[in-house]
């Protein structure tokens, strides 16, 4: 037996008991698509910038295919084609509000990844725990395909694809294919597949629950079996694309790319593809005969093809925006699939939010006015009646609210509140507002990274694994 | 002012320092042709496998175009394009034989490179000084273009270009252009370029001086200029060839290569090439309308050109071999340049050992017999005369001899004995008498070698330095 594959038994084994009292086993899920072949072959890679606090250490762990920016430590670990960017990390010295603390960190944070499993997940932002304010912590924890981890500490839970978890800590959970959580603190809850939550204790809860029958079309996974339906016939179509950025040692970008905006060397684009002043486009996004306007930033995993973005845009972590014209200011949360087609394009007029594991699908041209707020599955003009609200009505809401799936408690503005700042600080982090000198987000500090590939021993019984690697300033 | 630069400042005073006897002044050699800009570019690398023991400590140093194989520490010191092989270093367990003493080794030797500045220096094989057993050090040293330290530990020392000193320990010596120096310990010594020089105390000297102005042709440096003549020239013709292998990932072989040799990814093969068992390509190695028989060995930085090498042949490291045929199991020391014409072809019997740093450039088909030894500056056949001699010949030898340039004292059986011990031993390393399950070597070994890529800081105050980077098993 090799020592990847007594490390993968390992993990499942600690997830397992994190898990006993959900009666949940992780084996059935995980164990069909782990590729052990690939992770001998893929090799990782890891930023160096002057920008970035830069402290990795790997041990005793598979890499395969993932990037690293930031502080991060990664023990007995399987990480597969997982984007781990620490490049919001807290820094030493600055002081992290919490309600009516101010809490002065004395140590540069750093991720810290142990006995966890990861596939194609991203992991990004900082631990938004007033408990460990230095370290975000991901112990013994299986993170399924494209799953988010977003300023989410999280210790003994099944992620599963597309899941995505959102500044919360989260333990012994179990969170749904397709899930998004937002809930400041969760633990021993087991999340259904397609739910929508946004919980501020005291403040509003929002809960919206996609139908299972329509969601299996587009993402069906369940013990045994493979991830299957429309998202994953989608990326799989497009995976060829990458194949030529991963094979060179440095790119060259093919489109021209303003001096304030930065275009990933592990980003693809391809046909007529503008890339605006202040863009961001970030590594695995795919951009394709797409217009970015100035400001806009495109995560990672994120697809944006025959779309035009007048400029302030946010693409979440893996979006998916195709045929489609949004205004400025538009804001698609993470894994949010949006669809026109060419001769139905789909419409978002000017700052409208459009929630986390949204799903607008239509044959039909649809338009959806500006200043909305828009969530669940949308097929046609008749769903968007039941799945968005203008956003000073939402704002209205004072106690209790319902309309199709959603249902909402609390204060409407609080909440509206909360998602603008929200979107603010995600624009201003990537550089959307950077006038020349000052405000400086990623968009320009990630202009300047160089990457160092590493690849796990080639043969023996370590095959799969790759040395211990430290690397400090 | 840079880091880098400082650091740059900082080695050339210590070098100075060490030889200010000599009143050697070491800039104006070095100034003209550290690359400052090159350095901020190219990736370094390192191989990770199985069978070399795996250690790597970089820091505060610069190791733009690198590659690095074992054991090595790398401390305050430029590296440029520098082949740094420690799979030949002693391990933990063995023992050592120097005269009557068994010195046992209690920990895996380990390169040593500190405030030194190599640039497309080849470091190879093991610290052959008695008092320094677990440590190859290379201290206060500059070695330019092409030079070879051969199991020298160093220190204190400048290296002119195409210079090689071989299992000897040299302190505050300053080595001439195209010399070679094979004594066991020297300190203190200016050597003149072109000298060949190989002594075993109260055994042999051998000591050859090519002809300055001939040797102006083809190798000539001096302060304040960069190297040229006809072997930089050489070189630089074929360097393009290299671009290929440099900025893809992972490389497929063009050519057939059996199961039992091995064909480095850096290595570049041209045009109808034929790669026969037991044979090891090494990286920067070029091979282009060549036939390798079995076990023969193309080490670092050596050329073969339009040539057939019958089997068991040693291609030293820097060695160059232009429309020649060798017969079996003939030796071309290190930085030897061999070169026929289309239409007067180089022939080199079986058995014939031709010396490190040896010229042999016929305009007219030229034919060595074999079991001869060969050295010096040959161009036509009246040249052989005074430069080569059959071993059986050369054995014979007692006291003194002299031929042409070269003075010979001592025991010449013992000489050649040295020599050939030395050739099977290298052909062993390499793998040359594989029998499918014993006597493994290089060719077998490093089938399995991955690669890891390292990149400098892009910009700021440490642009061109790379972090502090350490890999362990």
């Amino acid at each position: 037996m090799r020592e990847i594959e007594k490390l993968y038994d390992r993990i499942i084994q600690r997830v397992n008991i994190n898990l006993r009292e959900l009666e949940f086993e992780v084996n059935p899920y995980a164990q069909k698509i782990i590729p052990f072949v690939q992770m001998d072959k893929f090799y990782a890679f890891y930023g160096i910038s002057p920008h970035h606090p830069l402290n990795f250490q790997f041990r005793h762990s598979n890499l395969a295919g993932s990037y690293f920016l930031g502080r991060c430590k990664v023990t007995n670990s399987l990480l597969y084609k997982s984007d781990i960017r620490g490049d919001e990390l807290k820094k030493k010295g600055s002081l992290f509000q919490y309600q009516d603390y101010e809490v002065p960190i004395d140590e540069d944070e750093e991720i810290d990844i142990q006995d966890s499993l990861l596939i194609k997940t991203l992991v990004h932002n900082y631990s938004h725990d007033p408990e460990t304010l230095e370290k975000f912590f991901i112990t013994d924890t299986i993170a399924m395909n494209y799953a988010n981890i977003h300023g989410s500490p999280s210790n003994g839970c099944f992620l599963g694809v597309f899941a995505t978890v959102d500044l919360t800590t989260i333990r012994d959970c179990v969170i749904g294919n397709f899930s998004y959580v937002q809930a400041g603190e969760i633990s021993h809850l087991n999340i259904e597949p397609g739910t929508i939550w946004v919980k501020k204790p005291e403040k509003f809860n929002f809960f919206y629950q996609h139908q299972k029958d329509k969601l299996n079309d587009y993402i069906y996974f369940t013990a045994g079996t493979r991830p299957q339906g429309l998202f994953m016939d989608f990326i799989e179509d497009r995976k060829e694309a990458f194949q030529r950025v991963f094979d060179m040692v440095n790119m060259e970008h093919i489109i021209p790319v303003p001096n304030n905006a930065s275009l990933d060397r592990f980003a693809v684009t391809k046909g007529q593809t503008h890339i605006g002043e202040n863009v961001l486009v970030a590594q695995r996004a795919f951009i394709q005969n797409s217009w970015l306007g100035k400001g806009a930033n495109a995560q990672e995993n994120c697809f944006i093809i025959n779309s035009r973005l007048e400029g302030c845009n946010v693409t979440a972590h893996g979006a998916k925006i195709c045929e489609a014209d949004l205004g400025k200011h538009v804001f698609v949360g993470f894994n949010s699939f949006l669809r026109g087609r060419p001769d139905a394009r789909l419409k978002i007029g000017k700052d409208t939010i459009v929630m986390p594991h949204t799903i607008i699908d239509s044959r039909e041209p649809l338009a959806i006015p500006a200043g909305h707020l828009v969530w669940g599955m949308i097929k046609d003009a008749r769903d968007l009646e039941t799945n968005s609200l203008p956003i000073e009505e939402f704002s209205a809401i004072h106690s209790k609210f319902s309309l199709g799936n959603l249902l909402f408690e609390g204060s409407g503005a609080e909440f509206v509140s909360v998602f603008k700042d929200r979107i603010e600080h995600i624009l201003q982090a990537n550089g959307a507002f950077f006038n020349g000198s000052d405000q400086k987000g990623h968009a320009q500090k990630n202009q300047n990274i160089s990457f160092n590939t590493i690849q796990p021993y080639p043969a023996g019984m370590k095959k799969g694994l790759f040395p211990t690697i430290i690397i400090e300033p």
